[in-house]
């Protein structure tokens, strides 16, 4: 079935993408979704990605239970009020009902940080550089798939410091090192990244710094966050370790993580009115094999090269679709709609001729390549599609970030054509109110420095503060 | 602090070992555990080693959610009478009570097969050969580390056949191309491998099939199952495709699934008086480098020496411990605690004379080596110990595998010394409580294949028919 115009109706063709591609569908329970092995084979290659760089830059993976005691959500004041109404409370087990109820991590600050009570004594037990992957559940009224789901999946990390320096300089660690790297180098999404403002701060941080990318309707999302906790949850949860200079002091947290939603960005991030483009470093497939034939004979010649084909990619993900019942152009359109990086068409006036055609998904080029130089040459291309989707992707966000010079023009491009709108703000809720109110966008990020600022607020001309960049969101 | 003796108190040497090596530790809410991350790092090798051959034998990972309404477990008789009294029961969410509470999956075939049930309309969409890794909830009355947890962490497998020949066929791959290989060649833990009897079947199977490990205080531990389902799930949740026949046909399932309770194998098979024995190739650290120094001159030699042995060991995951505070006794017994395979010394002595000396954990047999030839000694020796430690459960497995003649035989075995006690059985319910009730072994496993025995039931003299192995089991 064709899927919807992107440009004409983006809800309907991505809930079409998700469905057509098999990437996801909606479960039973309330806002849950099943992930289909083509979109769970992209989660892993995303899994993949951020665990290299977690690891790399000295963190170590656990896990920590998915029940917490209702009595250690309700130590960390801001924490509670932003996730009580949300949680999922287990009240009945083992046929009976409990003394006290169970809540469903939303995310694991309170557990974790209750249990570094009894891991931190003295600063010699510092860091701990800590991260699990892990499900979490968050009530959500409405939900969409990859989005915004009950059940989602993620990865935490959870660190301590001796210092508010080094805790700072981690929380920006895990920005630089390891989201933008893996985001912008594996998943080709060009991020922007700062701080947030205190409205849109994680509940319990002294400060968040976020990770934010356009999707192709000019609406943000929230790739990935890093926080500052400070000495909020060691206070809570009596985190205290032996200084060097020989006092008891608190530890200095932060916490990070991205999740399944990065799915929904890669989606949103570089499809088209055909469906998916996945860039190749990401792809389950990388190449697929089309063969093409009218007789049986044909058919056994062209399998047994493109077999031969596939066997010398050592190094890429290639499959040969050998499925007899569907026609090659049918071939052609659910290869585009998975994504595939590169299509390789072979039949037997290619194997003639001793070359195969190859097959851009990102821009539909087509190219003839000699058998023998085909591997390379697929190497080639991969890599160029990988580079190509990152720069669509970084100009398309270039070309969607605008400098609006009064409140009406602001109002204007968050209405048309939508992206990133960036002005000076006085710092004041009021006016992030305003905005809201008006027009539905949120600041999405604030410069990562504190630096002071020239000029008036673009909502209501008192003196700048902070230079904000606004978006509608999902 | 010492460990108590394995011989004298083996519950209080697991125990203490789980804690020492700090692999894992009891959390607040009944029967959870944190693993910590040197635990969590053996947990990893075992995913990698399962998820490899899962995927190596045709199967794709997706991701079943967390929740299933309370009326779909109900669907299946045996299935709901199995895990009802088990399961967590979620009430209340969104700040609001749920209108049909929500199940915990305690295993999620009810959740799957309700789902195959809009997946599968005909042979072409068969077979399904799907698997998850997730964590499952099981109220337990009597938790212990790893072994037995309200949470634990798994995989598991869900596969739609056409035939039942089909569905058998790939019950029992799992156990011969997944679990077995891996468990061995990896775990390096021998496993028997069987039928299970009615008693201890999965609840909804047709047949059961089981791998089970001998531990060191020769009590058996089931290490993986892999469930023959027939079409009892198919019928349930109304899973019927087009045949080739053009007939409607209710498809053949299977299930299988190895769990965070093979930490607990690997620790108990393994183990000795000093603490963990890891196979080399599931170690985390496969060889650490104890640097020997009396001045901080010496200190700075020994350890650029370490760093550089350790970069020329490429394959091998290696460690320096240059912990400035500790004495080398003190690392020793340290990492002999946590198993290593291999301990590298390193002091003035050998650096003069070019050499390291090599110590083995699982004899500790020491030798010295050419610092040149350091590395392909090292990756010698990690072959020689994966080998050894291999070779060694399967003698004590062998040594511990009775063939009694009488009754009374048998239950002098299972009290004295334990192990595996083999003996002809008349199949009947009666004879298998009784064993249960005098020596509280229960039948572990049966021969794979159905066949004729000769011979009288070892319990009641009636005509055996089955060769039942008979156990005290974790």
């Amino acid at each position: 079935m064709a899927l919807p115009k992107q440009s004409e109706d983006f809800p309907a063709w991505y809930q079409e993408v998700v469905k057509q591609a098999e990437l996801a569908e909606p479960s039973l329970a309330r806002g849950t979704m099943v992930i289909k092995p083509y979109g769970y084979a992209i989660w892993e290659a995303i899994q993949r990605a951020v665990d290299d760089r977690i690891k790399a830059t000295g963190h170590q993976n656990l896990y920590f239970p998915l029940f917490i005691p209702y009595r250690l959500l309700e130590k960390e004041a801001e924490h509670v009020e932003g996730f009580a109404p949300e949680v999922a409370v287990v009240t009945h087990a083992g046929g009976k009902e409990l003394e006290e109820p169970l809540v469903i991590r939303p995310t694991s600050e309170t557990l974790i940080w209750d249990t570094y009570a009894k891991w931190i004594q003295s600063y010699r037990d510092l860091p701990l550089l800590y991260n699990q992957w892990a499900n979490v559940v968050r009530w959500e009224l409405r939900p969409r798939l990859f989005l915004r789901t009950t059940e989602f999946l993620w990865q935490e990390g959870h660190t301590a410091h001796e210092t508010e320096g080094e805790a700072v300089a981690e929380t920006l660690r895990i920005v630089d090192e390891v989201y933008r790297d893996a985001i912008e180098s594996v998943l080709a999404i060009p991020v922007r990244d700062g701080r947030k403002s205190a409205a849109e701060r994680f509940a319990g941080a002294v400060e968040t710094y976020t990770l934010e990318a356009l999707m192709r309707d000019r609406k943000a999302l929230q790739a990935g966050t890093s926080h500052y906790l400070g000495q909020n949850f060691a206070r809570a949860y009596g985190v205290r370790f032996l200084g060097r200079d020989g006092e008891m002091e608190h530890a200095y947290a932060t916490s990070w993580g991205v999740s399944t939603r990065l799915v929904g960005g890669v989606i949103m991030a570089h499809g088209d009115d055909r469906g998916l483009r996945l860039p190749p470093r990401l792809a389950p497939i990388q190449a697929v094999v089309v063969p093409i034939y009218r007789t049986d004979e044909e058919r056994g010649e062209v399998l047994r090269a493109a077999e031969q084909l596939v066997e010398g990619l050592s190094r890429v993900r290639a499959h040969v679709d050998d499925r007899e019942e569907l026609r090659p152009g049918f071939k052609f359109n659910d290869w585009e709609l998975r994504g595939v990086p590169l299509r390789v068409e072979l039949g037997p006036r290619d194997l003639a001729a001793g070359t195969a055609t190859l097959v851009r998904r990102d821009t539909g080029e087509k190219e003839q390549a000699s058998l023998e130089r085909a591997g390379g040459r697929i190497d080639e291309l991969l890599a160029e599609i990988q580079e190509a989707l990152f720069a669509d992707a970084r100009r398309f966000l270039d070309d969607h970030t605008f400098r609006p010079e009064s409140y009406d023009e602001l109002r204007g491009l968050l209405e048309d054509p939508g992206g990133f709108v960036v002005a000076p703000w006085c710092g004041s809720e009021e006016c992030e109110t305003t905005v809201k109110t008006d027009t539905k966008a949120t600041i999405r990020y604030l410069t990562r420095e504190r630096r002071p600022v020239d000029g008036r607020c673009i909502v209501d001309g008192r003196p700048a503060r902070e230079e904000a960049a606004w978006a509608v969101a999902y």
